[in-house]
């Protein structure tokens, strides 16, 4: 069998280069009209603003009141106290929905409710539980009157129209995540369509001769493909739409057709796994060094040591290796954060506003890990919260130390701990940084 | 115009008069077999599991390789070094996908590669690492072969059938919500389809004459509704799906028809916003008590007084004020809580694994902030982090203090600090707890 020849590069550089690639593709992105789409509000959750948006109209779009009471002459009330109420006619009320039928003059009011347009020469609201309604005989007439407790300055219980969103004013800026908040906004500007980023489409392919599609019946030899689901879900959360290259056996033409293929159909991201190394049947370098260039191919971390990363005709692609632990691994080292930069979801964590996604933990580790000797190396962890929470490190960290060949891996882990290049041995009760798998 | 007549209930004891009737609705949901479907496994990130997941294989099927090499009885090499190799006979090669044609006896191997079955009579896999194939001529014959110069004890280099996952093992726990690592083991055990909690349907109704759909051109005195938006976007990030039953207007008829008719639709919450004041027009609290039952009707906390809670027919109901803002802030204190338990996403945030949410940061108060007395009162804010990030408070919060029927003020709030009755002025650089609004 051969053996593995691989040019090894360091994480960090691994990670410059990356990072490179995604910029310009992010730049390339945002220059193009076809990576903009319009949906309705209704669906726009979760989606990212791919303009600044701007309000075509006043909110609110009328001086309203924000108060059940009556619409006043301010000027009216200003020496009424309990003692000395002011005494207005009320000419008529105004509900919410409706358009005042006259204006308030002097010396009188209208009863109105909250959100009820306030009718013209009135200049602010008196609350209800500041008033008493009477009636009063005036030559012989009944007359509905109220009498005022408390005095109101103009401009008080109402809102001014264009006072919460001036027509003109930006309402969300481009690359904004859309969360109810500004959907609201939107709804509140009259808006029900809103242009936002297209979602990046990811090709999955996963490659070996011994892969099946789950759900189908197992022949001897054959294993379920895990890394197309593992791959697809990681992709969505990233904010990315996964395309389906499906299972691809060994053999240069049929790589290379698939490869071409999800170019075809418009992929802007290819993630394939399996097929990495330079054993037998290992023809994925070969088929990229074809088609496109080949920046990375291996990397001191493990698990992932035979990643590769390139681009084919300017599309990134990972070459991930083929167990379906490693596959995730370096997934979420190397393939999610360009992911997140190209689909612009990245954006959120570094708002000024605050918002932080918490993706680290402090932990103590529960039991001595050992590592590769010159390797950077990755454990995968299972947490435990303490009985007795510590400030500094509020879970126990078990290493997960099954076969590398493992699926359970990924389900018992909760995040993985960084072991550095020259450090080899972890004590127990060592207190570590553990990178969490935030779903 | 009438006044508020609320009975005023303590926030603590509406919560816990909510969080009984969620676990009410949460048992009786989980009795029923209507409550549960079936998904694709390529649909059903972020669903939660309904019951137990078994495995009705084992994981690998079959003893496999986890190293390109040689498949050899392990005892022929248990004296190898670099100065005295094994050498064993080469009878063939066995590559992934494909089913050994013979077994490997003493004195012989057979070429494997990573993921192919081991063939019978073999116990070990030697890595190509240390080993280097020759040609031995014997008896006239061409003969390949290999030297081996490293021991390997039995079972190295090699998975066992169901040593991952064994048939009949419980691989995920009902509750649980899937990741890409749980959708990854349900593959790997060749799943296609996973029975999942049906998502909770809510109903959600806006009341007001004055309120208008967004998309709509805009009368005189109208005004666009925002919780229709705002709200189920929430409910979404609550698991749960929105069912619209749009605007009504403030009609007795009106309202209870709608009312009965998201009962027919089968809606399992319904939340209604606008009309729970006293005031004119407000006939919420009305229909309710004639469908069902008002269990809260007014809560100490501002903003969101005029809260109401009960149950028509079984189903909670949530009457929520129509101030966009005080209608976020009351579904995320009463409502979320709810439709989180019932459709059963929290639980995630309680599991032993260590993933936990942060919706909660330190933060210091950016400028003196007065709270009404008597009420308890959440006060939105508005975080900026600091330049230089203090332990114990890395942001600086400000009190968005716009008026209350602000739009503005739910996109400007990254969420809310609690000023306890009593506590009636936050001085300036105090530091504060501020409960995030996540999305």
């Amino acid at each position: 069998m051969g053996r593995q020849f691989l040019e090894i590069t360091e994480k960090k550089e691994v990670d410059a280069i990356i990072s490179h690639v995604a910029a310009e593709v992010a730049r390339a992105r945002a220059k193009t009209s076809t990576s903009v789409e319009k949906v309705n509000v209704n669906e726009a959750l979760g989606r990212i603003a791919s303009a600044d948006i701007f309000s075509a109209l006043n909110v609110p779009p009328f001086d309203r009141a924000i108060m059940d009471g009556y619409a006043v002459v301010a000027s009216d009330t200003f020496y009424a106290d309990e003692n000395n109420p002011a005494s207005l006619i009320i000419t008529g009320s105004i509900f919410a929905g409706e358009f005042p039928s006259h204006a308030v003059d002097k010396g009188s009011c209208m009863g109105i409710s909250t959100g009820a347009p306030l009718p013209k020469g009135a200049t602010a609201t008196v609350k209800v539980e500041n008033t008493a309604e009477y009636t009063e005989v005036v030559e012989g007439k009944k007359l509905k009157k109220v009498r005022v407790y408390k005095p109101v300055a103009p401009g008080e219980n109402i809102m001014l129209a264009g006072s919460d969103i001036k027509r003109g004013e930006r309402i969300v800026r481009s690359g904004t995540t859309l969360t109810p908040r500004e959907t609201g906004v939107l709804a509140a500007c009259g808006l029900n369509v809103v242009l936002v980023r297209k979602k990046p489409t990811v090709a999955i392919i996963s490659t070996g001769n011994e892969l099946i599609a789950p759900g189908a019946d197992l022949e001897p030899a054959e294993i379920y493909d895990v890394n197309t689901q593992t791959l697809s879900d990681s992709v969505r959360e990233c904010g990315c739409i996964p395309y389906f290259l499906g299972i691809v056996s060994d053999d240069v033409e049929e790589i290379s057709g698939k490869l071409k293929q999800s170019l075809e159909a418009g992929a802007d991201v290819i993630i394939a796994s399996g097929g990495t190394s330079a054993g037998v049947g290992d023809l994925l370098p070969k088929v990229i060094e074809e088609l496109g260039e080949i920046l990375v191919h291996g990397v001191d971390i493990k698990p992932g040591k035979p990643f590769i990363f390139g681009t084919i005709r300017g599309k990134p692609f990972f070459g991930l290796p083929g167990n379906p632990t490693s596959a995730l691994v370096t997934f979420n080292l190397f393939g999610a954060p360009l992911l997140r930069t190209i689909s612009g979801i990245s954006a959120q964590n570094h708002e000024e506003c605050g918002r932080r996604e918490e993706k680290r933990t402090k932990a103590k580790v529960a039991q001595r890990i050992f590592s590769e000797r010159g390797r950077n190396e990755y454990v995968l962890v299972n947490l435990v919260a303490m009985k007795k929470p510590e400030e500094e490190a509020p879970f126990l960290a078990y290493p997960i130390l099954t076969g590398s060949g493992a699926i359970t891996t990924l389900s018992k882990a909760d995040g993985y701990i960084f072991m550095e290049k020259g450090k080899e041995i972890i004590e127990e009760g060592e207190a570590v940084d553990v990178e969490l798998f935030i779903d």
